[in-house]
């Protein structure tokens, strides 16, 4: 059983606000739970019913994580989840500083012109699932870090971490001015001696088909947002516009646009299948 | 103003049991109302705001479609949505026979053989959103037909529909026993003047890599569910056995799957986008 003070301060982890003010998010599921504890995330308690415990006392005694039993109407308070599941972990949220040197590591040095450095740029991505979804993307294709766009959606609402199965343990999200971000990087490489600019690309209507262009290994995909696609004062940084054509009738009522992170998937394909 | 029966009639339409009793389902915002407007659905009424009724006069006055003017605390009521649109179509669902014929058309016919006919199939897909999504990715790539197992979730959910986003009203989805539906299949095309059986596609971790491997241009693809892949009853008449290989770090903690919507996806891709 758990005090009504944990019950509080749990719950109000599902609302933005508050996951600023404790610097904490929740993730639910074994799984999900399972690979929070074996990454650089710091698991501050893991609340489990009596029998989930039981079943998995040995990882726990090997983490070191302060564990709370929990009866079934308790999770159900807890849980952001319509079917709430035996295990919920609370997660500190990295501090700025760990993604910052991340982010210096990664474009501070000539990293990013290594043969498989693929980042992706999401620009405005509102949807949680779409966001979480792409984060599966990328781990599943080899794509360690995304840079976001600040309005994205939160990346650690529950829906975002639970769309990710488990993935944002795996991908670093770096959020910043993507602007300024994109335009940083375009200079420096731009000027750099490698002879050549960074490549960003981007899909758009009048873009070439993703299917026949050839495909540099390492660069910047930007993925816009759901209903407007890639911002105005982002387009002056795309050095490559892709399009993702469509086939069969080409009747007027013909479906107009694929989703965010299905585009992202069939461009991520496209990048990593080799031509 | 509507009256308390209209409310009551057209709140029901977002439960199952209800739209299988009246045959009917609701469909959101102008895009979607527009489509279904202009496809062979029959539209039974259209619920909207004075305004949307003014701005869109001329199309409502063509299509002969009685319409309700409603106020935005009953659209509310009405709204399967979290931000109700201010415009809702009540649709009529097509008849099994009208199904029938069509399926009658694409199968007993020698058009599968057409160059160009692919056929999904999809064995339990749960997630309304995944189904919705696969319509649209269907509609994207010129894939007309859609067959799905009776387990999978309601067709005119409202969350199918919307995610769709009016795709529903392009591909012919048919929901029948796919096991007795593949085995009729196979069975008739094995034997058939063509010399060659009908390619029934699947995804499995022993497949091989759907990058490298020779696709035709018809056949049919079948997707898994979301968390078990494909059924074993379906097993037997899979002739090619597809995956969709990952890149970059091997970690043991790396994504073990990509979502069901995500796979279809990138396998649509690959059969259309040439060799």
């Amino acid at each position: 059983m758990l005090s009504q003070s944990q019950i509080k301060h749990i719950t109000a982890l599902k609302v933005k606000k508050f996951r600023e003010e404790f610097n904490q998010f929740i993730a639910e599921g074994t799984k999900l739970v399972m690979d929070m504890a074996d990454s650089q995330f710091q698991v501050a308690g893991i609340y489990a019913s009596g029998e989930w415990i039981v079943a998995n006392l040995p990882l726990i005694r090997k983490k070191n994580i302060p564990v709370f039993e929990t009866v079934p109407r308790e999770m159900e308070r807890l849980s952001a989840l319509s079917t709430p599941s035996p295990v919920l972990a609370v997660v500190n949220i990295p501090s700025d500083n760990d993604l910052k040197s991340k982010f210096d590591a990664l474009f501070c040095t000539s990293s990013l012109y290594g043969a498989e450095t693929l980042v992706l740029a999401l620009d405005d991505i509102r949807d949680p699932g779409n966001f979480g979804t792409i984060i599966r993307i990328a781990d599943w294709f080899g794509i360690g870090t995304i840079l976001c766009s600040e309005s994205c959606v939160d990346l650690y609402s529950p829906k975002v971490v639970q769309a990710s199965m488990g993935s944002i343990t795996r991908v670093t999200v770096i959020r910043c001015k993507l602007a300024e971000t994109l335009n940083t990087l375009s200079g420096r490489f731009t000027l750099s001696a490698h002879g050549e600019g960074l490549p960003v690309y981007g899909t758009f209507l009048e873009g070439d088909s993703v299917f026949s262009q050839t495909l540099t290994e390492h660069g910047i995909v930007v993925i816009g947002n759901e209903s407007r696609g890639i911002s105005p004062d982002l387009v002056p940084f795309i050095t490559h516009k892709l399009f993702i054509p469509s086939f069969g009738s080409s009747a007027p009522g013909k479906a107009e646009s694929l989703n965010a992170s299905i585009a992202a998937a069939i461009i991520c394909a496209e990048f990593r299948r080799g031509k």
